[in-house]
């Protein structure tokens, strides 16, 4: 059983043992914060749990699905996640208007990794279930990284990510 | 693209509508409390976010994966996780040798609904991603149920999750 996912698992497997070692090692004798499905990328908003959920909120809702891809421990997704939480026009377009996700573990849906999986990256999803590919940052080697200073053009592709492809399934 | 999971996601449409609408309707003004990943089946647990992490972590620590479903508007999930949160021997027991996920929504693993899609229901799968079909409740109706009074029951199975299929792959 559940063999068809093993060539995944040995993706991820790989993938892990090259970003380094995830933090899961709490020390056994202080308490511990629970765990928070926003990770400090905006407590406030709603997050989806899993990618089934996301797409199923997203088709039900009819708002678009923004998909952020980032690890605990990497610089560059801690500098975004702060210009992220603390951009309060981004953070009530996401929350009026968006279903959101982050994960730091890839899904098996290759159409959210375009260009490869890397992060961070941020991609958007139509209420179609299409994954918008075609709304890119400004990295043409990482097209869907941002950085803390693109928050602009963050914003402008939220705007662009609600003009859906299909207004009516 | 992403037409394959649009009839699993028909069907999380058509279950969801069944068992009534999940609450992500906080009111916009109050200050929301941050959602947590333990959703109170043990806050001082670290829990799998999604089930494709749960695999990872389960193969790469050789520990037994524990899912939990379960729906934050239902009684019989509510007075289960009561119980489960506050069972002492059975988190001890999850937060040392288990790895744990707690899911609101199905995934698209057939193999975690051996006899249908019902909550709260608990599967163990082994580190060699094999789920534990064998490993059940006292319900003959639906074998992975499990109520306040089955804590014993559940201990009792936790520990035989824990006598692997294959100690080594």
């Amino acid at each position: 059983m559940l063999k068809g996912i093993l060539s995944v698992l040995l993706v991820l497997v790989t993938l892990s043992s090259a970003i380094g070692k995830p933090e899961k090692t709490t020390p056994k004798k202080e308490k511990r914060i629970p765990q928070t499905l926003s990770r400090g990328w905006g407590d406030q908003l709603i997050w989806a749990q899993t990618y089934e959920e996301a797409l199923f909120w997203s088709r039900s809702k009819n708002k678009p699905l923004m998909v952020i891809f980032h690890l605990e421990d990497c610089p560059h997704s801690q500098s975004l996640k702060k210009a992220f939480a603390e951009d309060k026009d981004i953070q009530k377009l996401a929350d009026e208007d968006f279903v959101i996700l982050n994960l730091v573990y890839e899904t098996t849906d290759k159409h959210l990794s375009p260009d490869g999986q890397y992060v961070p990256r941020i991609l958007f999803v139509d209420p179609s279930m299409t994954v918008r590919a075609d709304i890119t940052g400004r990295y043409s080697n990482r097209l869907y990284a941002y950085e803390p200073a693109d928050m602009k053009l963050l914003l402008s592709n939220m705007q662009r990510a609600l003009k859906f492809l299909k207004t009516e399934l």
